[in-house]
């Protein structure tokens, strides 16, 4: 008989204290439905009265399945609950739950607050009475607790039981400075359990100051507690808060909690929890990490050579779960650690099909060493990759030529006498036996100039003729520059992310120690990819 | 009485599994001698034979006090310990102790390697036979144990014991998949211990498909491991291996670990561990995480109000180590007495003397403040901070002031028919009252273009009048180019290293969107930064 796990999600919250992040009202709204859909049960939406864009949001929330909750403090000292403005602005945002962060910590009490501890544990118990007469569900954010507890245990419990006696629903034991360690999480919930709090009354809420902040959050749930309050893609004040893209597949797909657990999240919710990930990352405009646990793109990715041929006999051999299930896939990327049969395979899955006896293998890992030798890097530019192996093998068509191209950056005084910089570019292409001629400037809608390469790849995709259709749904998502060799021999490689309509995802990389030049080979690249898988390869070309 | 516990660093072998990840041979003697200095007990360097770059390495490897290691797997089944030539490429590296990975999991014995679990378990023990004759210190890496453990212990069990009894020092216990966790890994290890391994000849190897990597680690040492291997920032194959730079401030900082255990790394080396970090991040061209634990930019800043106002208070409320310890600085609002007083040491160092009552303190810390807003970073550029303070102070003379400059990069056809690029620049400046054309291409001596940024700096250098002299004994020495941040709207952040005859080296800045200026900007510090140091502050300019 599985036994409920709750999921209190404080992207919107205690995620807005990550440093640079401060979301609108409406990015919100859009993560809140996303958080409804992956199916966590409360979603904290800001502290209402704190912060304007909070008061908003509230105002706004969207309709959801999960329990819309407006964060607070508990009431201060030398004021009556029904007398505290801060507390009436919280329960103005008018959510069925609220939850209220107070002190269990003495020093905390006597230096941070200034009162004493017996004002302190009165003042909880007055807002929990308080909420209670409101007909709220309320959760007390037991701040500092850990701290707190191996401090004065008798007085943190103490805390912890105002708010349960007064009917808080949840008691959530916060890491708050985010120093404990996964063992001593455990022996301190358990120790709270035997006190007297029950573990289905118990939340756990931990920061990743020392790398912990999952396994904390896991500790506490083996020794009772049956709530855990993370974020998505692990945002929050400092390192972090507990990362529930990472949590969530743990809990659903691996013993014992798989058996033991039922979470608001089914298996079909979770095949979207990647996208979910990544679309924190736009609304961020954050590079989303290839690392992380689960949805990285490296995640199941096998550079290695021996663990390349183990997988392509089992992928169990080298994965600890099927990559689909948390909507990812598997990589078999290039280096010059790889052999034939990971070639092989990388070439299966572009779907170039290569007999094992083929010699042409082995001339192709001949080109791709020299080419690392030179600084090109295949692992992180799969399609370059893939069009490398199909010229080798006859297999890429020539859509059009570049005859020749001319950059140009230019600094001068504009007419304010305010000095600015501006590029130009002009491609000439060759296409069904056409030459084509095309200009750009590199203004964006603000006039900013965004440099030279923004000019090449705007005059080169202006006019692809009869390709023009094809490549219209294509841009260009992320630059990545890396000089491979140090001084005045510096030698630049240059990667390319690029999109299309259908939400294919393409890298591609060039190099030379002209940038310019190197940027306009992985352009190339970008291009040819998305006419080859559009197009085909057996299309009447130039 | 402290125990010792053994930290085995990785990068240089499993962290070169990283996607897009590919050290040079000198990029990897730079990496060992930090790790040396940092005090890790053994440094795996790469696996001879199998990648030319880690057989060059090995060849040239710094003397250190740390244990050079190479890495290799056990001796085929089907030849002998001495006729193995893979295991015999391992042995020529001359390392004094060698770490091979073999199989435990009969899943895999048969999978991967199709052979039976005798032959296996025989071949493990003829290799540890082998290398005791050859006098080397052993590690076997159980790949695959904890998993191989849960399906057959006791086989699992038999090929550690096979390894331990022909002389292995080291028996590590891999989580190869990265799919264990913390609880599993504690009572395998227990139980492992119980069947007789002995915990001060076992060795943990984590990864972080989880994000319990660093958790894992510290459940195996608590359970009896005295060894852990780990790689620098958790690079390695997939999500990555435990990260030494979190495990080593928990291990010296945090209880249990720091009463009960030794380590090679000392209190003064831990204060450089964020150096480490930032310098690996350097090599790799990555941007530094900024909620890396211990040594993150956001790892001890108070963003939230509440936590802002404790920590002025008292720091310890809202830090759970104070950040000195590892090398960092606590972040708190700007405009403080603290802000103002690290400003004042950092241009005192620079030779700029301002008086603690000057007001433009707090404006030149604002300026630093937008300025880092818009990508600029002064921490690896102290040439250009120290001009940022004087042009604020008017201690910086305009030796040269530049009307415009034109680059124009193209790629054509040479009279060969094959495809070339070239770069020109002109430049203009005034100088004196005189106005100065220059001109320039970007050929080198072998006539390669060297792009659009070599042939701005060879014109603007061309010609500078009476300070000509001054600046022809300067070279650029490094260029380095970050994207910070990404998609399209990517802003480029550049940085220049600059000798010159006197064995002077500094480091300069530029930032926008476009490269070429950026880089131009970089270089026009440079200059100025020179000609301040050789001509003074008060010449007469212009």
């Amino acid at each position: 008989m599985s036994e409920r796990l709750y999921l209190f999600d404080t992207t919107l919250r205690d995620g807005q204290q990550t440093q640079g992040v401060q979301f609108s009202a409406s990015e919100k709204v859009q993560i809140a439905e996303a958080l409804d859909a992956l199916g966590v049960d409360y979603i904290e939406g800001g502290w209402p009265g704190a912060n304007p864009t909070d008061s908003d949001f509230f105002r706004t929330a969207p309709k959801t399945r999960a329990k819309m909750t407006a964060f607070g403090m508990t009431k201060r000292v030398g004021r009556s609950a029904e007398n505290d403005d801060v507390l009436a602005a919280v329960l103005d945002a008018g959510t069925a739950t609220v939850c209220l962060v107070g002190k269990t910590h003495p020093f905390h009490v006597t230096t941070a607050l200034g009162v004493t501890l017996e004002e302190n544990r009165e003042a909880i118990a007055a807002t929990f009475r308080h909420l209670k007469t409101k007909g709220r569900e309320a959760l007390f954010d037991a701040e500092h607790f850990f701290d707190g507890y191996k401090a004065d245990p008798a007085y943190a419990l103490s805390c912890l039981r105002a708010a349960l006696d007064e009917g808080a629903r949840w008691i959530v034991l916060c890491d708050t400075n985010g120093g404990s360690l996964p063992s001593e999480v455990g022996r301190i919930v358990r120790e709270v359990i035997a006190a007297g709090i029950p573990g289905d009354h118990l939340g756990i809420h931990c920061h990743d100051d020392t790398g912990n902040a999952v396994a904390n959050s896991l500790a506490a749930v083996e020794a009772g507690c049956r709530q855990i309050q993370g974020t998505l893609n692990g945002l929050g004040e400092r390192c972090g808060n507990a990362n529930l893209i990472t949590l969530i597949p743990t809990l659903l797909l691996k013993e014992p909690y798989a058996s033991q657990f039922d979470t608001g999240v089914s298996r079909a919710a979770l095949q979207g929890i990647l996208k979910t990930s990544r679309m924190l990352d736009d609304i961020l405009n954050r590079v989303p990490s290839r690392a992380a646990p689960y949805v990285g793109a490296s995640a199941f990715a096998h550079k290695a050579g021996l663990h390349a041929s183990a997988i392509l006999k089992d992928p169990t051999t080298y994965e600890h779960i099927e990559p689909s299930l948390v909507g990812n896939e598997r990589q078999i990327p290039m280096s010059n650690q790889a052999g034939q049969s990971n070639l092989r395979a990388r070439l299966a899955s572009a779907g170039v099909e290569v007999d094992p006896k083929d010699p042409r293998l082995a001339h192709i890992l001949e080109v791709i060493k020299a080419r690392e030798d030179q600084g090109y890097a295949y692992d992180g530019a799969q399609a370059s990759f893939e069009l490398l192996a199909r010229r080798e093998l006859g297999l890429c068509p020539e859509f059009f030529e570049v005859k020749r191209y001319r950059v140009t950056v230019e600094r001068r005084k504009n007419k304010y006498d305010q000095m600015i910089s501006l590029s130009e570019a002009v491609v000439v292409v060759r296409i069904g036996g056409q030459k084509v001629m095309s200009v750009s400037d590199s203004m964006d809608e603000a006039a900013s100039d965004r440099g030279p390469v923004n000019a090449l790849y705007k005059a080169l995709v202006k006019d692809l003729g009869p390709w023009q259709a094809l490549i219209d749904d294509m841009k260009l998502v992320d630059f990545k520059v890396r000089i491979t060799q140090g001084g005045v021999d510096a030698v630049t490689r240059v990667i390319i992310d690029s999109e299309d309509g259908q939400g294919r995802r393409w890298s591609t990389v060039g190099v030379s120690p002209n940038i310019v030049d190197a940027s306009f080979e992985a352009l190339l690249d970008a291009l040819q990819w998305k006419l080859i898988r559009d197009a085909g390869t057996t299309v009447a070309t130039l």
